[in-house]
């Protein structure tokens, strides 16, 4: 069941820039998410990726770095929880229902 | 500068319990929210609270935890990010303005 | 079964510091926990706190940032891992008994 | 800079076994990586592992999740923290010199 998306939250964390604004970061990313065609959905706390092949989530982090190190940032923490469910057909979509209140 | 908001996200995942779908756990998570009063935004990612006063966390964890318990979760391991910023209000609106693409 | 100890891992991230050495503020946060008698276990990773009552979380996240930001630190990220086994008594010498390789 | 190594923290948790231990599959995914021939430490909190190139990093999650899934488990969340650091080189070694109290 290769063919099952993987759902990736992540969180880009700037270390040692002078500001404690990272608002201009997070808009980089979701440029170069953009760029790569990913569907996401933001959100205040971390931004839902959803990836259909895995093995490409090395290069979307490496794009991201890339981009802010670029920018200046000299180190670059990212968080990241991985959902891969088996057993079901998972999307950014049946997520939105679950939460729904 | 102890009035400063504290962002809080979480994500709860419970362990051992024989099925991969955790959207009535979630459900639980928000009415003990909902309970305790305290604001918070849902997402696909991570759920955002908003506190006031961060001594609280420690509480808000054991309602979270006990109530799952009861419902016979036996390990509940739960991810969360602080953001505690000192040089400026912090809210979740703040941060949904953020993220606006 | 509140008698239950709590494992909590913790990495703190300080946000715009115009440095991207973060060891200054990994030895302050040892100290706040050394001083306030709290058992723990520091890895390259994250630290493993050992937490005989949770409601005492909010608490030291407290403590912990007030440190920093005496420090002149304006924001900080902390990323945390709570696992609450409520089968078992869970402590850090079982999880060094789990890793051995 | 492609030549820096990053750090990456990974946790799994596997969702929905009928076992609240998890023991059995930490030591699978150290097998994964020794296959792999991936340097790691090995910690309570999370697994730091050293690579040479991020570019691997989705590789690595799919042999995980794969082997895993082989053994029944059905939905896998992994939580991670990755640290690329530019300014320096960055290595388990120069970490755990950082922890030594």
């Amino acid at each position: 069941m290769n063919s099952m998306k993987y759902l990736v939250d992540i969180s880009v964390e700037p270390i040692g820039t002078d500001s404690t604004s990272i608002s201009r970061y997070v808009k980089l990313v979701y440029e170069v998410l953009k760029a790569k065609g990913i569907k996401f959905y933001p959100a205040p706390s971390m931004t839902t990726l959803e990836i259909d092949d895995i093995t490409q989530l090395g290069y979307i982090i490496k794009d991201i770095d890339d981009t802010l190190a670029k920018e200046g940032v000299k180190r670059i923490v990212t968080i990241m929880k991985i959902d891969d469910r088996r057993d079901k057909e998972n999307s950014i979509e049946h997520k939105l229902e679950v939460i729904k209140m």
